[in-house]
């Protein structure tokens, strides 16, 4: 595991400190320099008294040449107020604190923002309308997992999490701030979120900085693995009040959260999770929400909400893309249309062996649906609800569930997504490639992906029969010369096919189902 | 093969030759027996001028107490006119001939209907709403396939198709009455259904008798393997006219092969293939056509109509079922709401490896269509399209294909769906079963079946679980006590779990997909 406890952030010495009697001038100095996409923290002395949490306010402005950012800083505990930044453009920073408490008004200071790592690509961005990329122009392809509820497990369990992260093919985990409350997670966490009277009641205008380490050292944790880390905000699985705080302390919470967490460049915010069961909230609320969300921000993280039944409208301005419950892949399409914005199918159901719904697809089907949804142009994210026949048949049994806790993966699937994870990412960095899964209709087949915007240029184009078995197929090309292999997603193997293939290009197939055929230019 | 060749029907001494003069009286004799069910025929001499076959109507009305059943007759040749009666009950039943051509005016006869013959159960009518039932209360569950043009093949062929059917599961075939003019149906039928030119013109205006022969072998021979022959009356696919004939030779077309067909037990009317695909029709044109079969058939065969991609209103009266293209079972029940009446889907795609959409499903995902629309309470049609690598690379290969032209079933579905219907015929049969599928929405698995109308008096529930694989579940019995099997469908295994069940029952299953359970009561 490549340094999970590192906490890759540059901590400098309090600026605070620099400060002069109330009143008085204070210094700027060039405090240090930062790589780029990493975090710039200002730490600063205040007031301890009151709540601080909500009582205080402070904001940092970021200048680089005429740009102007402003960031807005938190109680951090112990009278330490912080600020964070990512810097996203090398160069030299400076910035000014301003805020109504006269202890941590005025603070300024520069700091120099150099090359990124090599291995650092900068935060997710949506470009050419249905398509990610990294803000340094490497292409992104979501091939996400669920683990809900990893950080509240026990120690043991999330480091083995992590463990199985590092080998698995997944590059996005959806997560939620909050523990979970359902089947199966009945757990009280370790730590929790708000301050907690002896009785157990939560002060919701009161963060527990030591929840917000933990969770903060985890998302670093998926940030070395190289992992996007999807914040879930508003998960309505809940028995501690979370999922039904009033308004004004939402908001707090909200800004608590980016305040302390935007400046990690693998964050993605999801709003909510089945938004339409969140019952004390309406779709105002979240609106609402988002507003603050997009203000807050300035790092601009993706900004999505997951339905449970009812869709968000996702073509509004402050979605960057649509996260949907279902495996409705063949309408991507429709979806691109209604919302001009890239299409991940965040919940398809689980590969799992559980008795509900939601919860027992086959390893097979999760592998197809991941296929169908890529094929189509859009993203699908795995998860796993695979119960040990110890754990279905024991009444006592307390079974880690991926989908939810973490731990092991024991599914077949996660294995072929990451076939398909290698195919596809190869091909989008190709030469010509513009990381656009354009979905093409074919009369007979619409599964077709192609890798440009244009039929005329595509560099590949990669067709997926499904539960069909064709003995061969026409396969109608773009302009140009064409190299072809057979894919078997499930075997996982590749099979070049001998030859050159130009304009309708007649091959045989194995007459079996779940096969599939790459094309790419030559 | 039993008796393929036997001309079922009985031959009675021209009753024509009864009658004395013109004008003169005729005498009325008791002309022999027939079995319920079979066909009672007059053959009557008259004139062979003109165009008898158009020209000429006649008309017999058969009486058994005080019903009375008008029967159109037809010009059969050489100045032969036949008139072709099923009896629906025993009795002595009296006929009289009426005619606006004097030698065949006013002949009549008597004759005795007897009991049915052990293995003859009627011909097939719907009851309680969406079942089906032969006339003398046998449950009747159509398992359908497909073989289009079988009866415009080489007399080899058609013998290899009956020899086909003779082992297969199927207990319906969907053919056409025209030869097929499509991909991979290029031949010129032996026999042509009209009258010729020597330049290969039709006159629709002249049935080939010879033709008819052929037709009606061919249905007698399905009559004796107990499998209904559902005639497709205009199919779009042709090159040779009948699909566009005008609409008083549609008319005439339509009761001359009522005329000689609507007395054989297991016929059914589908009067178009993908109706909307005609294009020289209109809707009215088949309101009209309808209206003359309802109006001519007297032994009221079902009547339906097929789409391709509009639906046909089939809330009409003339429609006694839906026959829907497609695989939407999961709408079954809102077909049920919308028309009231059974619903077949009688194209699914087919069990093939054709380069086609329609034709390359896997032999298991056909078997899973056949699975998913009995557990929803519709019936499924069977079809298969297997190309040999040989036909399929073969530039010059005349493959032949069962969905049109019948011959040999290379799939691996027909076996399954065979296992189906034995399971799902036994429990129709079972005392106090009502055979009726009827589906009963499950919050997480919609997929149930129960034969009863009446939650409380389930004689049997089936579940199937699809491509879910749960590794137990919670099955919610009716009232009552029940066994247990857990039925692997491509397998074709029944394993008998053991115990008795009451109310909720939480059973073990294999957690992977595609089994099923089935509860019996004790």
């Amino acid at each position: 595991m490549p340094h999970l406890n590192r906490r890759a952030m540059i901590k400098i010495a309090s600026v605070g400190t620099l400060a002069a009697g109330a009143g008085g001038a204070r210094a700027s100095a060039v405090v240090g320099t930062v790589r780029k996409w990493e975090i710039f923290e200002i730490t600063l002395t205040g007031p301890q008294s009151g709540n601080p949490f909500r009582d205080v306010q402070l904001t940092a402005t970021f200048s680089l040449g005429n740009r102007n950012l402003n960031v807005e800083g938190f109680y951090e505990d112990n009278g330490v107020y912080k600020v964070r930044f990512m810097p996203d453009a090398e160069g030299d920073w400076s910035f000014q604190v301003s805020s109504p408490t006269h202890a941590l008004d005025g603070q300024s200071g520069r700091f120099t923002c150099v090359a990124a790592a090599p291995d650092v690509h900068g935060p997710v961005q949506v470009q050419h309308g249905f398509y990610f990329w990294h803000a340094d122009g490497k292409p992104f392809q979501p091939f996400g997992t669920t683990c809900y509820a990893w950080i509240h497990q026990s120690e043991t369990l999330q480091k083995e999490t992590l463990a199985t992260l590092v080998k698995a093919p997944f590059n996005k985990v959806r997560m939620c701030v909050f523990p979970k409350s359902y089947e199966y997670n009945h757990n009280e966490p370790a730590i929790y979120p708000f301050a907690r009277s002896s009785a157990g009641e939560s002060d919701f205008t009161r963060p527990n900085p030591a929840f917000y380490h933990h969770l903060e050292s985890c998302v670093a944790a998926l940030r070395g693995l190289h992992i996007q880390a999807e914040i879930i905000l508003f998960p309505p699985d809940d028995r501690w009040g979370y999922a039904t705080m009033a308004a004004d302390n939402d908001d707090f919470y909200l800004r608590y959260v980016v305040a302390r967490l935007s400046s990690y460049r693998n964050v993605w915010w999801s709003m909510a999770n089945e938004w339409d069961f969140m019952k004390a909230k309406k779709e105002s609320d979240f609106d609402r929400l988002f507003r603050i969300l997009s203000a807050k921000d300035p790092s601009n993280h993706l900004r999505s909400i997951h339905n449970g039944k009812v869709m968000y409208d996702h073509s509004r301005p402050w979605i960057s893309h649509a996260s949907i419950q279902g495996d409705s892949f063949d309408k991507t399409g429709d979806f691109w249309n209604a919302y001009r914005k890239p299409v991940i199918f965040d919940e398809v159901q689980y590969e799992g062996n559980l008795n509900r719904r939601w919860g027992n697809l086959s390893g097979e089907e999760m592998t197809w649906r991941v296929w169908r949804g890529v094929i189509h142009g859009a993203y699908v994210t795995h998860g796993e609800t695979l119960l040990t026949p110890h754990d279905a048949f024991d009444e006592n049994a307390t079974p880690d569930l991926w989908w939810a806790h973490g731990g092991a993966l024991r599914g077949t699937s996660p294995k072929r997504i990451g076939f398909l994870r290698g195919i596809v990412e190869k091909l989008a960095t190709a030469p010509g490639a513009r990381n656009g899964l354009t979905r093409s209709d074919d009369q007979y087949y619409p599964n077709v992906v192609q890798y440009a915007d244009d039929d005329k240029t595509a560099q590949a184009v990669l067709y997926f029969f499904d539960y069909k078995s064709p003995i061969w197929y026409e396969f109608p090309l773009p302009e140009g010369q064409f190299t072809a292999e057979l894919i078997d997603p499930w075997s996982m193997t590749r099979t070049v096919q001998p030859g050159r293939f130009t304009g309708k290009s007649k091959l045989r197939l194995p007459g079996k189902p779940y096969q599939a055929m790459l094309f790419r230019r030559v």
